[in-house]
Protein backbone atom coordinates (compact mmCIF):
# COMPACT_ATOMS: atom_id res chain seq x y z
CA UNK A 1 0.00 0.00 0.00
CA UNK A 2 1.03 3.26 -0.61
CA UNK A 3 -0.75 7.31 -0.07
CA UNK A 4 -0.02 9.63 -2.90
CA UNK A 5 -0.29 12.95 -2.72
CA UNK A 6 -1.24 14.91 -6.03
CA UNK A 7 -0.63 18.31 -6.79
CA UNK A 8 -2.54 19.73 -9.70
CA UNK A 9 -4.19 23.01 -10.97
CA UNK A 10 -7.95 23.44 -10.22
CA UNK A 11 -8.32 23.12 -14.14
CA UNK A 12 -7.00 19.77 -14.07
CA UNK A 13 -8.89 18.55 -11.29
CA UNK A 14 -12.04 17.38 -12.55
CA UNK A 15 -11.14 15.85 -14.95
CA UNK A 16 -8.68 13.66 -12.84
CA UNK A 17 -11.23 12.64 -10.14
CA UNK A 18 -13.47 11.34 -13.41
CA UNK A 19 -10.23 9.52 -14.90
CA UNK A 20 -10.14 8.58 -10.72
CA UNK A 21 -13.76 7.45 -10.56
CA UNK A 22 -13.69 5.40 -14.07
CA UNK A 23 -10.44 3.48 -12.67
CA UNK A 24 -12.16 2.36 -9.78
CA UNK A 25 -9.44 4.60 -7.67
CA UNK A 26 -10.73 6.11 -4.57
CA UNK A 27 -8.95 9.89 -4.29
CA UNK A 28 -9.53 12.29 -1.73
CA UNK A 29 -9.68 16.17 -2.85
CA UNK A 30 -8.22 18.84 -0.90
CA UNK A 31 -8.38 22.68 -1.75
CA UNK A 32 -5.42 23.84 -1.47
CA UNK A 33 -3.18 27.48 -2.83
CA UNK A 34 0.15 27.64 -3.48
CA UNK A 35 3.55 27.46 -4.38
CA UNK A 36 4.70 29.95 -7.08
CA UNK A 37 2.15 29.23 -8.88
CA UNK A 38 -0.10 31.93 -7.97
CA UNK A 39 -3.51 30.21 -9.11
CA UNK A 40 -5.29 27.69 -7.06
CA UNK A 41 -4.77 24.35 -7.29
CA UNK A 42 -6.03 20.88 -5.84
CA UNK A 43 -4.21 18.34 -3.56
CA UNK A 44 -5.42 14.64 -4.71
CA UNK A 45 -4.75 11.95 -1.40
CA UNK A 46 -4.52 8.52 -3.21
CA UNK A 47 -4.46 5.24 -1.43
CA UNK A 48 -3.17 2.30 -3.66
CA UNK A 49 -2.06 -1.26 -3.78
CA UNK A 50 1.64 -1.15 -4.71
CA UNK A 51 1.00 -3.02 -7.89
CA UNK A 52 -1.63 0.18 -9.10
CA UNK A 53 1.13 3.04 -8.35
CA UNK A 54 2.67 3.15 -11.98
CA UNK A 55 -0.87 3.06 -13.28
CA UNK A 56 -1.59 6.32 -11.21
CA UNK A 57 0.84 7.93 -12.03
CA UNK A 58 0.69 7.77 -15.40
CA UNK A 59 -3.37 8.89 -15.41
CA UNK A 60 -2.24 12.31 -13.58
CA UNK A 61 0.81 12.67 -16.30
CA UNK A 62 -1.75 12.04 -19.03
CA UNK A 63 -4.67 14.57 -17.30
CA UNK A 64 -2.78 17.16 -16.01
CA UNK A 65 1.07 17.29 -17.22
CA UNK A 66 2.45 20.77 -18.59
CA UNK A 67 1.27 21.99 -21.76
CA UNK A 68 1.65 24.95 -23.76
CA UNK A 69 -2.07 26.65 -25.11
CA UNK A 70 -2.79 29.08 -27.36
CA UNK A 71 -5.31 31.86 -25.31
CA UNK A 72 -6.42 34.98 -26.80
CA UNK A 73 -6.16 38.09 -24.26
CA UNK A 74 -9.15 40.33 -23.75
CA UNK A 75 -9.46 42.79 -25.66
CA UNK A 76 -8.21 46.55 -24.53
CA UNK A 77 -9.40 49.53 -25.36
CA UNK A 78 -7.09 52.60 -25.89
CA UNK A 79 -8.00 56.27 -24.45
CA UNK A 80 -9.36 57.22 -27.91
CA UNK A 81 -11.93 54.35 -27.56
CA UNK A 82 -9.98 52.51 -30.03
CA UNK A 83 -9.83 48.58 -29.89
CA UNK A 84 -6.38 46.90 -30.62
CA UNK A 85 -6.25 43.74 -32.41
CA UNK A 86 -5.57 40.77 -29.62
CA UNK A 87 -3.51 38.31 -30.96
CA UNK A 88 -3.83 34.27 -28.72
CA UNK A 89 -0.66 33.90 -27.23
CA UNK A 90 1.14 31.06 -25.89
CA UNK A 91 0.84 30.03 -22.04
CA UNK A 92 1.77 27.54 -19.95
CA UNK A 93 -0.67 25.54 -18.42
CA UNK A 94 -1.53 22.33 -15.94
CA UNK A 95 1.75 20.95 -14.20
CA UNK A 96 1.78 18.17 -11.72
CA UNK A 97 3.55 17.58 -8.35
CA UNK A 98 3.72 13.94 -6.82
CA UNK A 99 4.85 12.32 -4.34
CA UNK A 100 4.76 8.50 -3.47
CA UNK A 101 4.79 7.75 0.59
CA UNK A 102 5.22 4.66 2.27
CA UNK A 103 2.76 3.89 4.60
CA UNK A 104 2.88 1.65 7.44
CA UNK A 105 -0.89 0.52 7.83
CA UNK A 106 -3.80 1.00 5.77
CA UNK A 107 -6.85 0.64 8.08
CA UNK A 108 -11.05 0.99 6.91
CA UNK A 109 -13.53 0.84 9.70
CA UNK B 1 6.38 8.65 15.93
CA UNK B 2 3.76 8.08 13.41
CA UNK B 3 1.50 10.27 11.30
CA UNK B 4 -2.39 9.27 11.21
CA UNK B 5 -4.05 10.45 7.98
CA UNK B 6 -8.00 9.90 8.59
CA UNK B 7 -10.48 10.44 6.22
CA UNK B 8 -14.09 10.45 7.75
CA UNK B 9 -17.75 11.99 7.38
CA UNK B 10 -18.07 15.37 8.23
CA UNK B 11 -21.19 14.12 10.57
CA UNK B 12 -18.71 12.09 12.32
CA UNK B 13 -15.71 14.87 12.53
CA UNK B 14 -17.23 16.91 15.80
CA UNK B 15 -17.79 13.88 18.07
CA UNK B 16 -14.39 12.41 16.72
CA UNK B 17 -12.51 15.49 17.64
CA UNK B 18 -14.19 15.75 20.91
CA UNK B 19 -13.05 12.18 21.69
CA UNK B 20 -8.72 13.55 20.86
CA UNK B 21 -9.59 16.37 23.01
CA UNK B 22 -10.58 14.09 25.94
CA UNK B 23 -7.60 11.90 24.87
CA UNK B 24 -5.24 14.58 24.70
CA UNK B 25 -4.33 13.67 21.53
CA UNK B 26 -3.23 16.88 18.97
CA UNK B 27 -5.10 16.27 16.01
CA UNK B 28 -5.47 19.25 13.00
CA UNK B 29 -8.58 19.09 10.38
CA UNK B 30 -8.64 19.95 7.10
CA UNK B 31 -11.51 20.24 4.97
CA UNK B 32 -11.80 17.90 2.28
CA UNK B 33 -14.07 16.34 -0.39
CA UNK B 34 -14.36 13.33 -1.76
CA UNK B 35 -13.90 10.12 -3.56
CA UNK B 36 -16.47 8.12 -4.13
CA UNK B 37 -18.82 9.57 -1.42
CA UNK B 38 -20.33 12.42 -2.40
CA UNK B 39 -20.96 14.29 0.77
CA UNK B 40 -17.99 15.86 2.54
CA UNK B 41 -15.36 14.39 4.51
CA UNK B 42 -12.92 15.23 6.92
CA UNK B 43 -9.62 14.74 7.18
CA UNK B 44 -7.36 14.74 10.40
CA UNK B 45 -3.56 14.72 10.73
CA UNK B 46 -2.44 13.03 13.82
CA UNK B 47 1.28 13.13 14.69
CA UNK B 48 1.92 10.52 17.75
CA UNK B 49 3.91 8.25 19.85
CA UNK B 50 4.09 4.99 18.35
CA UNK B 51 3.14 3.41 21.15
CA UNK B 52 -0.49 5.39 21.30
CA UNK B 53 -1.07 4.16 17.41
CA UNK B 54 -3.47 1.66 18.78
CA UNK B 55 -5.47 3.73 20.53
CA UNK B 56 -5.74 6.31 18.21
CA UNK B 57 -7.00 3.67 15.48
CA UNK B 58 -9.63 2.63 18.47
CA UNK B 59 -11.09 6.03 18.76
CA UNK B 60 -11.59 6.71 14.82
CA UNK B 61 -13.07 2.94 14.67
CA UNK B 62 -15.78 3.67 17.44
CA UNK B 63 -16.36 7.29 16.46
CA UNK B 64 -16.89 6.80 12.20
CA UNK B 65 -16.96 3.09 11.69
CA UNK B 66 -19.72 2.63 8.83
CA UNK B 67 -23.05 1.83 10.39
CA UNK B 68 -26.69 0.70 8.89
CA UNK B 69 -29.31 3.93 10.39
CA UNK B 70 -32.91 4.03 9.84
CA UNK B 71 -33.83 7.10 7.61
CA UNK B 72 -37.39 8.63 6.81
CA UNK B 73 -37.46 9.76 3.61
CA UNK B 74 -39.22 13.51 3.01
CA UNK B 75 -42.65 13.04 2.17
CA UNK B 76 -43.76 12.96 -1.49
CA UNK B 77 -46.61 13.93 -3.43
CA UNK B 78 -48.23 12.40 -6.40
CA UNK B 79 -49.79 14.73 -9.04
CA UNK B 80 -53.50 14.21 -7.55
CA UNK B 81 -51.63 15.49 -4.64
CA UNK B 82 -52.09 12.90 -2.24
CA UNK B 83 -48.72 12.43 0.11
CA UNK B 84 -47.67 8.51 -0.10
CA UNK B 85 -47.07 7.11 3.21
CA UNK B 86 -43.26 7.72 3.36
CA UNK B 87 -41.27 4.27 5.04
CA UNK B 88 -37.77 4.66 7.13
CA UNK B 89 -34.77 2.95 5.27
CA UNK B 90 -32.13 1.73 5.77
CA UNK B 91 -28.58 3.71 5.01
CA UNK B 92 -24.97 3.41 5.80
CA UNK B 93 -23.39 6.19 7.53
CA UNK B 94 -19.96 6.67 8.62
CA UNK B 95 -17.06 4.95 7.62
CA UNK B 96 -13.00 5.64 7.55
CA UNK B 97 -10.49 5.82 5.54
CA UNK B 98 -6.68 5.95 7.76
CA UNK B 99 -3.19 5.71 6.85
CA UNK B 100 -0.34 5.03 9.33
CA UNK B 101 2.70 6.90 8.09
CA UNK B 102 6.38 6.68 9.05
CA UNK B 103 8.12 9.68 10.41
CA UNK B 104 11.62 10.71 10.03
CA UNK B 105 11.86 13.89 12.29
CA UNK B 106 9.34 15.41 14.33
CA UNK B 107 9.95 18.85 15.30
CA UNK B 108 8.12 21.77 17.40
CA UNK B 109 9.10 25.06 17.95
CA UNK C 1 13.80 14.01 -0.98
CA UNK C 2 11.38 14.80 1.73
CA UNK C 3 7.98 15.54 2.21
CA UNK C 4 7.64 17.88 4.95
CA UNK C 5 4.51 19.08 6.59
CA UNK C 6 4.43 21.98 8.89
CA UNK C 7 1.08 23.72 10.59
CA UNK C 8 1.71 26.77 11.83
CA UNK C 9 -0.53 29.83 13.11
CA UNK C 10 -2.36 31.49 10.43
CA UNK C 11 -0.18 34.70 11.31
CA UNK C 12 2.94 33.54 10.54
CA UNK C 13 1.67 31.49 7.29
CA UNK C 14 2.46 34.95 5.16
CA UNK C 15 5.53 35.25 6.26
CA UNK C 16 6.97 32.15 6.10
CA UNK C 17 5.44 31.72 2.83
CA UNK C 18 7.20 34.68 1.65
CA UNK C 19 10.53 33.06 2.95
CA UNK C 20 10.00 30.04 0.70
CA UNK C 21 9.59 32.29 -2.20
CA UNK C 22 13.05 34.05 -1.09
CA UNK C 23 14.36 30.65 -0.83
CA UNK C 24 13.20 29.05 -3.86
CA UNK C 25 11.35 26.45 -2.16
CA UNK C 26 8.13 24.97 -3.26
CA UNK C 27 5.15 24.72 -0.73
CA UNK C 28 1.76 24.21 -1.05
CA UNK C 29 -0.38 25.57 1.01
CA UNK C 30 -3.41 24.00 3.26
CA UNK C 31 -6.27 26.02 4.92
CA UNK C 32 -6.62 23.58 8.62
CA UNK C 33 -8.54 24.43 11.46
CA UNK C 34 -7.15 22.77 14.60
CA UNK C 35 -5.90 20.79 17.42
CA UNK C 36 -6.11 22.34 20.54
CA UNK C 37 -5.57 25.90 19.27
CA UNK C 38 -8.92 27.40 18.81
CA UNK C 39 -7.38 29.70 16.04
CA UNK C 40 -6.93 29.07 12.36
CA UNK C 41 -3.99 27.04 11.10
CA UNK C 42 -2.09 26.60 8.10
CA UNK C 43 -0.15 23.34 6.58
CA UNK C 44 2.11 23.91 4.54
CA UNK C 45 3.23 20.75 2.68
CA UNK C 46 6.81 21.11 0.95
CA UNK C 47 8.88 18.74 -1.28
CA UNK C 48 12.59 19.23 -0.87
CA UNK C 49 15.93 17.08 -0.93
CA UNK C 50 17.62 15.71 1.82
CA UNK C 51 20.55 18.51 2.19
CA UNK C 52 17.80 21.40 2.21
CA UNK C 53 15.87 19.70 5.01
CA UNK C 54 17.81 21.41 7.85
CA UNK C 55 17.13 25.00 5.97
CA UNK C 56 13.40 24.86 5.96
CA UNK C 57 13.10 23.87 9.40
CA UNK C 58 15.28 26.66 10.68
CA UNK C 59 13.21 28.77 8.14
CA UNK C 60 9.76 27.85 10.39
CA UNK C 61 11.26 28.27 13.38
CA UNK C 62 12.99 31.72 12.38
CA UNK C 63 9.18 32.44 11.35
CA UNK C 64 6.57 30.72 13.42
CA UNK C 65 8.11 29.62 16.75
CA UNK C 66 6.21 30.05 19.86
CA UNK C 67 6.88 33.37 21.80
CA UNK C 68 5.13 35.72 24.17
CA UNK C 69 3.44 39.07 23.21
CA UNK C 70 2.15 41.77 24.94
CA UNK C 71 -1.39 42.50 23.79
CA UNK C 72 -3.69 45.07 25.35
CA UNK C 73 -7.57 43.82 25.50
CA UNK C 74 -10.11 46.02 24.38
CA UNK C 75 -11.14 48.70 27.03
CA UNK C 76 -14.46 47.45 28.98
CA UNK C 77 -17.07 49.47 30.84
CA UNK C 78 -18.66 48.47 33.68
CA UNK C 79 -22.50 49.03 34.42
CA UNK C 80 -21.79 52.41 35.58
CA UNK C 81 -20.37 53.30 32.20
CA UNK C 82 -17.18 53.61 34.06
CA UNK C 83 -14.40 52.42 31.72
CA UNK C 84 -11.84 50.40 33.77
CA UNK C 85 -8.08 50.78 32.65
CA UNK C 86 -6.50 47.90 30.15
CA UNK C 87 -3.58 46.51 30.77
CA UNK C 88 -1.03 44.87 28.29
CA UNK C 89 -1.31 41.00 29.13
CA UNK C 90 1.36 38.56 28.24
CA UNK C 91 -0.31 36.18 26.26
CA UNK C 92 1.65 33.41 23.66
CA UNK C 93 1.79 33.25 19.58
CA UNK C 94 3.32 31.36 17.14
CA UNK C 95 4.32 27.98 17.80
CA UNK C 96 4.72 25.37 14.82
CA UNK C 97 4.03 20.93 14.57
CA UNK C 98 6.71 19.57 12.23
CA UNK C 99 7.00 16.17 10.41
CA UNK C 100 9.55 15.09 7.58
CA UNK C 101 8.25 12.35 6.06
CA UNK C 102 10.22 9.95 4.26
CA UNK C 103 9.48 10.14 -0.07
CA UNK C 104 9.62 6.92 -1.95
CA UNK C 105 8.65 8.33 -5.32
CA UNK C 106 9.22 12.25 -6.17
CA UNK C 107 7.78 13.12 -9.80
CA UNK C 108 6.61 16.32 -11.51
CA UNK C 109 4.77 16.20 -14.67
NI1 LIG D 1 -0.47 16.56 -23.79
NI1 LIG E 1 -21.34 0.85 15.97
NI1 LIG F 1 11.78 35.01 18.48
Amino acid sequence: MKLIMAIVQDKDSNMLQNEFIDANIRATKLSTTGGFLKSGNTTFIIGIEDARVEEVLALIKKTSHAREQFMTPPVSMDVTGDSSLSYPIEVQVGGATVFVLPVEQFRQF
